[in-house]
């Protein structure tokens, strides 16, 4: 058989198979070795393609196509430094638990450590980071070889899913010549063999939730539900759980708990201000912490977590991964599903805390509430993430970049009725990939996706820009002078902090919005935003706000509105 | 002692272990973790800093500033995914090896793997592609401790050099708080210890010398001088061997030999052109081929050296590192200095071949150049770069990008008088990261520097065009529609080429020279590039030139001059 066709039958068999496993997406950058991949995508039934040059947008824009849908998406990349492009985006994915499915072409053995152009040892390119490595030989297109691929490749998709959701990295060698010298037009023949996987219920065991419900019964605890994606009847069983044990939740933005139709009354969402008060922190001590999710954003969470002792009941329920316990003070891990160990509690006798626990939280989280409704007491973004809030369509997703922007969502969204998806990068929280993210997100996503992100962030994946066209994101940027977070830092006071920290790019961003064909408006006041997002809400296209933030402003009206909790 | 002053310590004695070692360039992106690192930078005497926002420019920018000088450059960067952005820059330096040092500030072992932000595991994160990887605890400021930093140093830069030259990854552990409570105002103290390193001259053994002698002498064969760095003497030294053995010698554009005013007589600089008759290769076989350097850019001498069989003498001279040989025909690898063979070699009696020998291969080379002589015959990318090169200050570099501007400069830069430098990337040959290398090379170089490269080659590392306004490079992108080089491949005849290989960004670079504050000029003909080359040439600033390029037009062009020497 012509090698041509043996690599194009190889690669369609694989995409095949994670097509059949529920792939829909395959995002591909430009290249030669690639080619028998970029052939079999696009003769694949029910597979969309979508073209990123820069190999570094197309994993994190492959990264958002994953997080907007239920399957992972394909990212295709040629042999050489391309794939490396990838591996911010593949760290992003490990850490963030996201599936991701990475398929390089490669060269074959004949051409490695010879000197030949453009081929490096991309064996475990990504070492530890990947959840697999899964490599393919260039031979065979015989029916028992392509079984092999086709059922490594349904093993590749099903441990980019389970047990921790992750990158998997599949190199793929092709032989030249790459291209076939005929192709048929029969209609691609259908799958002989279909691979399912079915994934367990995670229930905790009966004793470990009767010992737990002991524990947590009558007495003074806290929930921490962290970042997480976790269904909607987590939601409401957590609402009873805490009910019952007359609790306060700390909701992180993250979590998916701050906003729904769903009874808010004891998710916390302003102790990141509250919590600054270290009177207050020191005289509330919990006797059990209960923690869903990932280590919570609010860094002044963590600090009021790991203040207390080891009288403390810390309690971790994380199906699999890395303990979310930067402070060290968890003793006690659940391997189980969040959802099952809350209806497991529920499901036991349970005693509220005395009355006194809880008012004390729910009285101060009214303060902070009373307070972000009076924008004349509030940082200026708190106003313009108001406004986000109050125009957005119904299950609206809403990125937020790193690393200013989910600190301020933290602190000035307190919540409400309609079902915001607030989504991140934060499983390394780099500032790198946001906007290919946000614009991955949206090409995958049926609802409008608002992004919101820094200038530095922006500036730092700005090449992402190029594939806005192509979807309808509304993108606000906050421009702040650079990497304003660091004056929040001690880093603030030293010489060169500009030039060295802040390191604005001081580039005009109606220019790069006009680079990128993207209708652009800039703002000064909350006001203006109000105007210019409604009528970016009505475009069916991608658009550009830039919001013009005063850095030192900002950085003293945050510092006010903290202030009021922290004496 | 606080911490901050120990951290401080800890890099400054690293950095200053290092700048005794020759190194003078800091390339610095933002973050808090590598705030210590940047203290130190910033206080060291005869240290420069850049700053990069952009962690994959930076990697790349310290690389051209390696190529431009006789140290490494020292990149620094944050924890988190931002290393992991200098990946393709890492591979890059490895494969064409160019020292570099890659210094990730992290964090402590407390905050590994218990879900604490911006944390990922940076052992190793390059896996084999550095020659070397050095760990940096948080602790010990005492002298004893600080000796061991910067022995530790010294060693890395000491690796980055020898045996084979490459990137060195240093991972310097940071514990908080990160700034020390009060800073010196003394001078910085004398280091009390300096390594030093020595390098052997590499010298080939006497009788290896005598059996090659031997093979050569009086015999029809060829020299070839792949991509090297190698010093003023070999040129000459090997130009005085190819006249005692009568035979041309295959020179890349980027083995230093086309241009100076050395004796050019044997310098074949049109193989790519001539070597694709087939009958005269057929008929021309050699009975030794003697390769230094790299594998050679052109494909077509790659070919035609792979079609001699075993009874060719193929010897490959390299130091170190893989056997430069794509075809693995070689059967002899000479570890040796280039300089020191040849100079061996000609102390040795050696007879020329038969006159008839070199004759032909002359005759071929006249033809290619009078073509190249008639600008009507050729493609508009030759009267470019002849244009480049007639204008050219004395002592310039010019930086060829991937993948279609090297393959043209092979193809049409017949070599001249003036020692002019050429450098590219062509360890792996991407296209990423061309821009930043550029810059780089401007920021290390005292002489002009040009940057000839393709636009998805600019548009793939846009970002580094911040860059710009720091140092002096002239640009000059051929704007051909996107990936040119794949019109040349089977690719071109497929369904999709535009959407799916060519990716043309279709962007505006007028608008991109005015965003990043570029003088900016946009030609047609080589006659205006004439003209605005000229006019970038005095100006002191960096400055942007567009040359548009018809890809139909070109591809027919370049078919047509080769298509002479095909029949």
């Amino acid at each position: 058989m012509h090698q041509g066709e043996i690599n194009l039958r190889r690669a369609t068999r694989l995409l095949q198979a994670l097509r059949d496993g529920g792939v829909r997406h395959v995002v591909i950058s430009p290249g030669a070795r690639s080619t028998p991949l970029v052939l079999a995508a696009t003769r694949c039934r029910d597979l969309q393609t979508h073209v990123i040059p820069d190999e570094r947008c197309a994993a994190f824009f492959a990264l958002g196509l994953g997080k907007a849908g239920t399957a992972p998406a394909v990212v295709v990349g040629t042999s050489g430094t391309a794939p490396a492009n990838w591996y911010p985006a593949v760290i992003e994915a490990a850490q963030g638990q996201s599936p991701l499915l990475l398929i390089s072409a490669d060269r074959p053995a004949e051409l490695q450590d010879c000197g030949a152009n453009q081929t490096i040892d991309q064996t475990r390119l990504f070492g530890g980071f990947v959840r697999g490595y899964y490599p393919f030989p260039a031979d065979g297109a015989d029916l028992p070889r392509l079984q092999v691929v086709a059922s490594t490749a349904a093993q590749a998709l099903d441990r980019s899913r389970w047990p921790l959701p992750g990158p998997v990295h599949l190199n793929m060698v092709f032989r030249e010549p790459l291209v076939p010298e005929t192709f048929s037009d029969e209609p691609e023949a259908a799958s002989t063999t279909n691979w399912r996987s079915d994934y367990p219920e995670l229930a905790a065991a009966a004793d470990a939730i009767d010992t737990l419900a002991g524990e947590l019964s009558g007495k003074p605890g806290l929930v921490v539900a962290g970042p997480a994606r976790l269904p909607p009847e987590f939601t409401a069983a957590l609402g009873t759980l805490a009910a019952k044990l007359d609790c306060m939740i700390c909701a992180d933005p993250l979590s998916g708990l701050r906003f729904g139709p769903h009874d808010r009354t004891r998710i916390a969402s302003g102790y990141d201000t509250w919590l600054r008060n270290p009177d207050f922190a020191k005289r509330h001590r919990a006797q059990w912490i209960l923690q869903f999710g990932a280590a919570p954003t609010s860094a002044v969470l963590q600090r009021y977590l790991d203040g207390h002792d080891d009288h403390t009941r810390r309690i971790l329920v994380t199906p699999a991964g890395p303990w979310p316990d930067p402070g060290r003070r968890g003793r006690h891990v659940l391997h189980a599903a969040p959802l099952a160990v809350v209806t497991a509690l529920n499901a036991r006798a349970l005693e509220p805390a005395t009355p006194d626990w809880c008012a004390a939280f729910l009285k101060e989280e009214r303060r902070v509430h009373a307070l972000l409704a009076d924008p004349a007491q509030c940082p200026p973004e708190a106003a313009i993430l108001a406004s986000v809030v109050r125009q957005l369509p119904a299950h609206s997703r809403v990125f937020a970049g790193n690393s200013m922007v989910i600190r301020d969502c933290d602190s000035f969204l307190p919540g409400g009725d309609p079902p915001l998806a607030l989504l991140a990068n934060r499983g390394a929280s780099g500032i790198d990939g946001n906007v290919s993210t946000i614009l991955g997100l949206a090409a995958g996503s049926v609802p409008t996706v608002i992004g919101l992100l820094g200038d530095l962030a922006l500036y730092h994946d700005m090449n992402g820009l190029l594939a806005a066209r192509e979807v309808n994101a509304k993108l606000v940027v906050f421009r702040n002078g650079g990497g304003a977070i660091f004056g929040y830092l001690p880093q603030a006071g030293l010489e060169g902090f500009e030039r060295y920290w802040l390191t604005d790019p001081e580039l005009d961003y109606a220019a790069v919005a006009r680079l990128y064909g993207l209708p652009y408006r800039r703002v000064e006041t909350p006001a203006a935003f109000e105007a210019a997002f409604a009528v970016a809400l009505q475009q069916p296209d991608s658009s550009l706000i830039e919001v013009i933030i005063d850095r030192a402003d900002s950085l003293a009206r945050h510092r006010a509105f903290w202030s009021r909790f922290s004496g």
